[in-house]
């Protein structure tokens, strides 16, 4: 559990898309993102305050959450001054790069020295029982993929802010690095040991009021063979209540994997459905979510609104129209 | 890689069940087999000669084999004696228990000074890869399990047999403590990290001869949720030609999981076979292994042939009657 509010370290970002953690947490926490922290040449700029380590301190942030991707896979000597500093200042540290912090000999030394934390959310901290497939009490909704980056993240955690708009019990449950330092908690789930990757999701998924839904970040998908694996972990140890299948249109073939053409919806719904009601036998598919980013207002329109049709099934781009639709769907499940 | 032939140690086995490990490796490979070592009270046989270490030795053996359950999660003084004359008299020692030889600092310590390696076969000792679901030369043949422990790995060992028996080209490739025991290399599936299973089955399968064919030991069920995601990247990262149903008839409900009935042989079949042909569009089901332990001769072949019928594949118990039908059905993909 990574303690919040944050100061959000952009550090030297190149450019706007390097911050795109930081931007996460800014747009669905803006309550945890305090303030930003911008070294010199910093080309990211979240529109929020900026802010020394003392004036964050003061402010009431616990954590300085490394927002911004690193180049070269090293934690460069101008960051570390940074990190050393906001660990005497008194913050935790909180990080998904793949070189992690607790690998760094002396923010290891400071950060025990000082008493603080180091969080590297892309490493299990937890030891992750396996999965019993008991029923659980409340509802849980889970997105799947025609393939990855497909918008399942996003999905969830527009369907679980419009929940918490209309006053109703929802929690975005994180299962990657960028959801967990979203929401400050989760399980990284592509670096969990096989045997206890179901666990780990009955483990984040736990037994709720009857009326509460988990909004479950999806991962993967079942029709790419790199990942699929993690994926089913999801269907069968998150035993959703909802499938909200989710696609972008516009690929040429399954990423990373020249040669793999994406599955249909069709194909995606009559292969996720059966295989989560072994966990779940009431499951249902609610609706679809579709990434247009690529497309005009109208291509976009005319294309959710063919889907629609065809799949008898709300079909929206969460983030041209916001999730309503979707959240009408579950709740009448 | 393990290096053979081995001694296989039976300790202190208080009866032949607790032996299960040894008794596999001299059932399917007598030639690693060259004798045994049994402790003072030990009630296990394997029917092949006692030895003492420097008997062994004398004869050729190269890893003691830890071929026996050990009881409390702990390896005795007792054990550990032989274990540590054993690394003196220069074998290296091979183990699938839980309690890992690594973390026994006497053990590390002899095998240090006396240059021999410890083996803990549950625990992974290759960085695998990230699948990349290339197409690969050679053959592949998957047994896929309407739940766990229902003889997916004794129907890979029997097919593998048969085919040297008859001058084909074959693999058995493990990927359970047992199975990499017997062969003396293989992949711990199970305990392998969650983006890197698929990558590490395309790892312990890669290109082969046209006309050769791995036999890649089958994990879990897709029906079985807590180790679902597990099959699901070996379906997808063994890419195979061939899957073979294997099932056990009279188990009341799914391993572990009292309230899961098992599926039916159709319903693993229409489950299976479109997710193999994500990763090999021209996968057949080629047959079905079924498990008659717990059945009289009268019942099983009855029980064999009105499956044969109602699903029209061969069908055979492999214990009983080997597994010739299946390789012809193989042969003829």
């Amino acid at each position: 559990m990574i303690e919040t509010p944050y100061l959000l370290f952009l550090g030297d970002a190149p450019d706007q898309l390097a911050a795109k953690v930081a931007q996460g947490i800014k747009d669905w926490r803006p309550q945890y993102a305090l303030g930003q922290f911008r070294m010199e040449g910093c080309k990211a700029d979240l529109k929020i305050a900026d802010m020394s380590l003392a004036q964050a301190k003061e402010a009431g942030a616990k954590t300085l959450v490394i927002g911004v991707a690193n180049r070269g896979g090293v934690i460069s000597q101008a960051w570390k001054k940074v990190l050393v500093a906001a660990l005497e200042e008194g913050f935790d540290l909180a990080s998904g790069l793949h070189n992690l912090l607790r690998d760094e000999p002396d923010l290891v030394a400071v950060a025990e020295s000082c008493g603080r934390k180091l969080h590297d959310v892309r490493v299990p901290s937890v030891k992750y029982p396996i999965a019993n497939g008991l029923k659980r009490s409340g509802k849980r909704c889970l997105a799947v993929g025609t393939d990855c980056s497909v918008g399942k993240m996003y999905t969830s955690l527009a369907m679980d802010k419009v929940m918490k708009a209309r006053g109703l019990k929802s929690s975005f449950r994180a299962t990657g690095q960028t959801g967990i330092l979203i929401t400050g908690d989760g399980v990284p789930l592509d670096a969990v040991v096989a045997d206890f990757m179901a666990g780990s999701i009955e483990y984040l998924t736990p037994d709720t009021d009857d009326d509460h839904w988990d909004m479950i970040e999806g991962q993967g998908s079942l029709f790419h063979v790199s990942y699929s694996g993690v994926t089913m972990a999801l269907v069968h140890g998150g035993q959703p209540d909802a499938l909200v299948l989710s696609h972008e249109p516009t690929r040429p073939h399954m990423r990373g994997l020249p040669g793999y053409e994406l599955p249909s919806l069709e194909a995606l719904r009559d292969t996720a459905l059966p295989l989560a009601r072994v966990a779940n036998p009431a499951c249902e598919v609610i609706g679809i979510s579709v990434n247009t980013a690529a497309m005009s207002e109208d291509e976009a329109l005319s294309y959710l609104e063919g889907v629609e049709k065809r799949m008898g099934l709300p079909t929206v781009d969460p983030f041209r129209q916001g999730a309503d639709r979707l959240c009408d769907a579950l709740l009448a499940v």
